[in-house]
């Protein structure tokens, strides 16, 4: 996988726009923003990467979802380079009977066996991942 | 640090938009989707927090820098769950008499001791950067 990243407006700002393989991402530490930051953008990426697979998984078993969202938080280190010191991510399925085990064993396959930015993160960061299931 | 990313639309895709604390960031493995996947996006993030430390530490030497790009690539594994298993991001700095010491050490700094998203990595992934320095 490769790409590109550019500082735009090179001048006073913190935000570089990316380009990899045709797909977009712009990241910004500049204040007031409205892009994420590199550090927010992983934290969305780790909960994205899961949620995408438990939604295949799902999707191949046949179960009806009608909204998706997690909630994710992370704690940072105090001291320089400020990484994460643990992770939560609470999983809010909604949807038409979804079955509760079937929705576990997704996201359980989903964290721990398929999510490649997981995978890729330290292995003595603990990540919680936690479903709720909504009818509707 | 917290926020929320939510399945849009949720029939069909795989896109994610993350709201952390006002700040957005869409994520999305549709085949064919602008937005980046969050592999890209963990990529472009590691580059992008990396080079906003390295510009930072540049102005604050007076280093006139006139564009910054940063091509990027990442090996990942063949098996699931298919993560990085190395890095490579090449740093071209343009700018007006640049110092090279000056930038080799902001670098450094950068992936040493500053990066957040870098610092979240497994350390047995290893990241090679290398720097370039354009007069323009």
């Amino acid at each position: 996988m490769a790409g590109v990243i550019r500082l735009e407006p090179v001048e006073t700002g913190l935000r570089f726009v990316a380009d990899i393989t045709g797909r977009t991402v712009v990241l910004d530490s500049t204040e007031g923003a409205r892009d994420a930051n590199p550090v927010q953008a992983l934290l969305a990426s780790i909960a994205a990467c899961t949620a995408m697979d438990v939604v295949e998984i799902l999707r191949k078993k046949r179960q009806v979802i009608t909204a998706y969202e997690v909630r994710m938080s992370g704690e940072r280190a105090e001291e320089h380079p400020r990484r994460f010191v643990s992770l939560e991510f609470v999983h809010r399925l909604t949807g038409r009977a979804i079955q509760r085990k079937a929705a576990e064993e997704a996201l359980r396959l989903a964290h721990e066996k398929y999510c490649s930015v997981s995978a890729t993160l330290r292995p003595d960061v603990p990540a919680r991942h936690v479903l709720e299931i909504v009818e509707g």
